[in-house]
């Protein structure tokens, strides 16, 4: 089995990478590996057959470049962060919603004019930001698409484009709509949801954290560990059981940044959660309003899909996978 | 005011033509007109500026003929019908979705680089076929787009296109969800919907129709005069009360097929009525079991957008309408 992974150098690409090539892996066919980004992807220590490639999937010669390698399996985890899709509305665009489509319309190239047994997997990596307020008190599996951003739009059209061409038995997709990934190992990036990261994770390394919003806001987090269970999960599991609504929200944790707080407290004690600042940013503030704050993810908790219940485990989970001692 | 209407050739374009050029027009400051479709329009008799053009909005050079002429107000009507554009899976994609895309690309072009200060009003017909089963008895404003159809997509993602480019302030959009037009005049076409308009429209004209579905079956009807009203409502509207979410169920009449040939009984007789033969036909019986039955349009209502309230009036507005004695 030949999987591909678009976007392998980012941190979930990362991780996904190391777990498929595990030797308990959930791929356990796995037999060639192509791990593609916009920058060249570590190779991995492994036996099995890897080529990395680097392109930019927002040029539109590079869908032929992907579909010629008739992956089995493709992970689609690449894009545009949301804060520069709003700021550079073409390359979002062109980024996001068509280097995906031309993709699509590649692979379906392949099956019409190679070989028409050809029919990938295709597991395309969405996001709760297909929301838009008002929201429910609990976001429920039936809840609509009415993205308040350029990113959640494009995220929203490619789910749209993946459940028709999977529906037409050209591929076989899912989009996970995933939570916001907490407690993001490394740097401080300059996404507006790098607080909920930040004020764990800088504290616990001895620096300082500021919090931009009131503790009492609430939002919905799952680790770097359930984001890559969920893809795994997705990549194994028998995708006829979604019938035609191929778009799943994800489950994970509810909870204020209070309750991330209290969290780290109880874990590492009052000294570590002094680090961090409180300095409200009104534009902050307000990008995180028009957030999903809950989740009932019914069908795709039916489905098998697990992350964490308590933001204690998050914290844990970081601390286990990438706090370096 | 300058005025392009895509799609001008068809039934509901030769409709709104005709009503944005009455003497009583909702858009009095009409003073050029644009008339776009795949075949000539036919040109209409009045003494505002007129242009013929016609083109097919599946090439992309057509988008920039369309946004060279700075229209003030853009009607967007022209698609692939719902049964060739599943038939026909590259062309539908081409026609209904990218074709439109790019327009919007070119307006935005035209904003950027020679007129800062212009933001046309884009008007488009979606569709209910936005909407997938399962349904729930009354779709309401904030039911999920899943659609089941290769077209239903199409829809659904220009909605979003045009959602993100307003909320963005590039254009001024609104996407209005038509119900099934009926009674469509003319002659019996070959969309999967057409013996809705069949049973009234050809037993009316002494002619047999043919009935493929159960009499039971229930779907949402408005006129082809309700279909221009909503048209030029939207066009003449504020849209900014939209907020941002700018696409909107149309209201409309449920009823069943038994309730559509009981109001054209009362109207024209046993005998008319007595040339209906129901012929079941699986293939259409299994489409329209996936169609919406019954919608709760709040929102548009509030907004002032009207159509009939009974299956009777329907049907007199075709005896008043179209109806050639």
């Amino acid at each position: 089995m030949k999987a591909l992974i678009i976007g392998a150098a980012g941190m979930v690409g990362k991780k996904l990478t190391q777990r498929i090539l595990d030797k308990d892996s959930p791929l356990h066919q796995l037999s060639e590996l192509v791990l593609y980004d916009i920058i060249d992807a570590q190779k991995p220590e492994t036996s099995i057959n890897t080529k990395i490639l680097s392109g930019d999937i927002s040029k539109n010669d590079q869908a032929k470049v992907l579909a010629a390698e008739k992956p089995d399996i493709i992970y689609h985890l690449a894009s545009i962060v949301s804060g520069e899709a709003e700021e550079n509305f073409g390359k979002g665009w062109q980024t996001n919603a068509q280097g995906t489509w031309n993709l699509l319309q590649e692979l379906l190239r392949i099956t019409e004019n190679i070989d028409s047994n050809y029919k990938p997997k295709l597991v395309f990596t969405s996001s709760i930001a297909v929301f838009g307020a008002p929201f429910p008190n609990k976001i429920d599996d039936e809840f609509l698409c009415a993205p308040q951003t350029s990113y959640g739009a494009q995220k929203a059209i490619t789910e749209m484009l993946i459940s028709d061409y999977s529906r037409k038995g050209f591929i076989d997709g899912i989009s996970i709509r995933l939570p916001t990934i907490c407690v993001r190992p490394g740097k401080p990036n300059l996404a507006a949801s790098g607080f909920f990261s930040g004020i764990i994770r800088e504290p616990l390394n001895n620096k300082e954290a500021i919090l931009p919003v009131s503790d009492q806001v609430r939002h919905w987090h799952a680790s770097p560990r359930s984001a890559t269970h969920f893809l795994t999960h997705a990549g194994t599991m028998d995708l006829s059981q979604l019938g035609t609504r191929r778009s799943l929200n994800m489950p994970g944790v509810s909870c204020t940044v209070e309750e991330q707080i209290d969290a780290l407290r109880q874990i590492a004690g009052n000294k570590v959660t002094s680090k961090i600042r409180h300095e409200p940013n009104p534009k902050i503030i307000k990008i995180v309003e028009g957030w999903p704050r809950n989740f009932d993810p019914v069908r795709a908790t039916a489905l098998g899909f697990k992350s964490e219940s308590t933001f204690s485990e998050i914290v844990k989970v970081y601390l286990d996978d990438d706090f370096e001692k």
